[in-house]
């Protein structure tokens, strides 16, 4: 039994006795009663452990300090009318592992960059125990997802000798000899897409779900060296299909995160951002929009005088500000913005009939601006490789993956979404090294 | 709707209109009547598809080769009596898209070594099929059986300043300018362990499901230089709790395995192994039999002269052949062998009272052998630090880790499994290359 199936049904619990281990959040009394916070590990939430001389020996009680392992054994009362609704009225206590006094977590705050320097020690506070327990549910409910939708998880590989988007700083992998372990040139992946739509052609219906990395020296809240990505593939989708796709998983995702993580919202609602829930519901609520890229050109020109980057043109790729403003002031709620001009777009897409632009879409959501990121991919051989050439990109090392248009490929479609970037939108924590549990950065590499 | 439902559920199907995309596996007949074997990747079964002159252009047909993707609506028949109970009679027939007469995949069988160099198209072929499906289902039973079971899905890190095992070949990670983009040595770490020992204090039930990485030059059909683990970490947890939840764990997840992939089992059986089954099902069936690594090395010296290896002693490591002998004579099942001498283990394990011996285990499985190694984690400082000494480890590295210990830790267990050795247990596949999408081993890097 857990701290957090006690919560919930407190009132189905009420008068048994109940055993449970876990950690000392917090510990306070005087000489005839304590009251003890406990925690174990299930939820944010602390279950009120009360502790009376007649029953325990206080002074042992006394040597414990925050973030020591305890085991309790109580009666648990259920008072639905009282400040704490739920109480163990403790039997037996044993302190089974103290802390040192140097133990660097105690109840009061500690700033996000003292903690990110603990990252071992680091989710034994409130706040990122409820971000890893959000962080846990997510993954396991986009699982969920593409399984009831007939999805075959794919394990793409990490160390390739493709580099997916043709661009980007990647890492290099060898052995310590730096003798070519694998006889060539190896790199850490930055995206399974291509390897993923491989998958596709054959077995319909494919996701991957596993770490990416880019060797970029950004010191952004929003960039990590070693992230998770999620990349759905599904052969006969086209551009809408996807964009469909995208808009259903988050929403059924969101939706079961915050019943499953229930008192990690209440938590975060009462000591972070009270408007969580509201703006997460505002989006699961609204249907998505739709716009062409063309059109979303002309309504920020309308408003350019609000923007620092005033260099709105067709051709120019948009600045988070301008897709906040898409989300967040023309449509507030998500939108997808469709058709972009193939020239900051990757060669894999398809190239709509105008040969200016590609069925791609950027999925934007109020608050934080593109989440997703996806297109149908180009079937056609011919317009595949001289896209490929066009952009210097070396074609042989595409042979396998321009080969799959010559067997069977009909055509496919896909997205990816950062997983990280998911876990900051729903939580509302705005620096992806607080969401993922040891964030890899430039000269920045703990344990 | 998808060829597995309509084929599980043929009754509930019968004489309806269904459309439904997919790849020809195999196309015969004559120029009055076709017959298609349809598939759609949701499982390794094909859809019949009758096609006759009357309703369809069959010179369109005819041009369609094995692996073109094609479109079909059709009027489903159930004949539970006849040889093919489900069939699906063509209204309409669109050839999507062809394939070129080199398409490599044919119905007739084609060597595992050849399928190795084209792992973008092999998944084409019915066995990788079926095994890529069941590959699915494991690791979702696996993210189910540990999200039913209270356990927090923590992501321990790839790239790494850790070494795990304090011993083993890693891969090495730069990026191009080998400047240390990390400010220090990073690599690919080994597990996952040690990093979710640190979540396991605090979250108490954790576990890893990642890529994993070892830069061996060995060239077993076991050994792969990228692979995924799952390992669990429970706080509380002794020897024995941990044993049986590797137990618990390893059964639930195959029958609920057995039942969503019955059509792949099926083929499997039908054209691989006519024993899959009895053999996954002995295992289900059979409590799991625990002996003493010093009991094991007596009765395996009873019968020395029947292995290759006959130097059978205490304190030597057991070959796979005496692992199978304890599984498949002494136990005709499931055996975990506890408490090895420490001297051939991990400096992290629980160190016994006797001085000699760890609490460790390792769970060894008839047909395969070791499947899963586990142990309880020493949680004593001085215990812990006077192993790393004795190893000569260098502590620095581990301050972290050893400071676990001052800091509420009581102590925790877990285990690792090599994903795609159950895969293989599984599937009675017996070459790791072919149970990952696209393997990496020593100069074998493709895609």
């Amino acid at each position: 039994m857990t701290i957090k199936q006690i919560i919930l049904n407190a009132n189905d619990y009420d008068g048994q006795k109940i055993s449970i281990s876990g950690w000392i959040f917090s510990l306070r009394g005087n000489l005839n009663i304590k009251f003890l916070e406990l925690n174990d590990g299930s939820t944010v939430a602390n279950l009120q452990v009360v502790l009376k001389k007649e029953n325990i020996d206080l002074e042992i009680v006394d040597k414990a300090r925050e973030g020591a392992s305890i085991s309790i054994t109580g009666l648990l009362k259920y008072t639905p009318d009282a400040k704490q609704s739920v109480e163990l009225h403790a039997i037996s206590f044993e302190l089974l592992k103290n802390t040192d006094e140097d133990f660097p977590i105690q109840k009061k705050e500690i700033s996000m960059e003292v903690l990110r320097e603990i990252p071992h020690l680091r989710h034994r506070t409130r706040l990122i125990k409820a971000v890893m327990l959000i962080r846990s549910t997510l993954a396991l409910e986009i699982h969920n997802f593409f399984a009831k939708n007939n999805f075959l998880y794919v394990s793409s590989p990490i160390i390739t000798s493709n580099d997916g988007e043709g661009a980007g700083e990647t890492f290099v992998v060898d052995d310590e000899s730096k003798e070519h372990f694998f006889g060539k040139k190896a790199t850490l992946g930055v995206t399974g897409q291509l390897h993923a739509e491989a998958y596709a052609i054959g077995m319909q219906k494919v996701y991957t779900f596993a770490p990416t990395f880019r060797a970029e020296k950004s010191h952004t809240k929003k960039h990590a060296a070693e992230f998770w990505m999620v990349e759905p593939e599904v052969a006969f989708y086209k551009l809408n299909d996807i964009i469909l796709l995208a808009d259903q998983m988050l929403k059924e995702v969101i939706s079961k995160t915050l019943v499953v993580n229930k008192l990690e919202f209440d938590f975060l609602e009462k000591n972070y951002d009270s408007n969580l829930r509201e703006k997460l519901n505002l989006f699961l609520n609204k249907k998505l929009s739709i716009i062409d890229y063309k059109q979303a050109i002309e309504e920020l020109k309308k408003v350019k005088d609000t923007f620092e980057e005033k260099n709105i043109e067709f051709g120019l790729d948009l600045a988070t500000e301008h897709e906040k403003y898409l989300a967040e002031k023309l449509f507030n709620g998500p939108v997808a913005v469709i058709n972009y001009p193939k020239d900051f777009k990757a060669f894999y897409m398809y190239q709509n009939d105008d040969n200016k632009t590609v069925a791609a879409f950027d999925l934007l959501v109020p608050g934080i601006g593109e989440l997703i990121g996806g297109s149908q991919r180009e079937s056609r051989y011919d317009k595949l490789l001289n896209r490929i050439n066009e952009l210097s990109i070396p074609a042989d090392d595409l042979k396998w993956y321009l080969d799959l248009r010559r067997f069977g490929d009909s055509g496919s479609a896909g997205f990816g979404l950062g997983f990280e970037r998911l876990i900051m939108y729903v939580t509302g924590v705005d620096n992806i090294r607080d969401v993922i549990p040891f964030p890899r950065t430039p000269n920045n590499l703990k344990m």
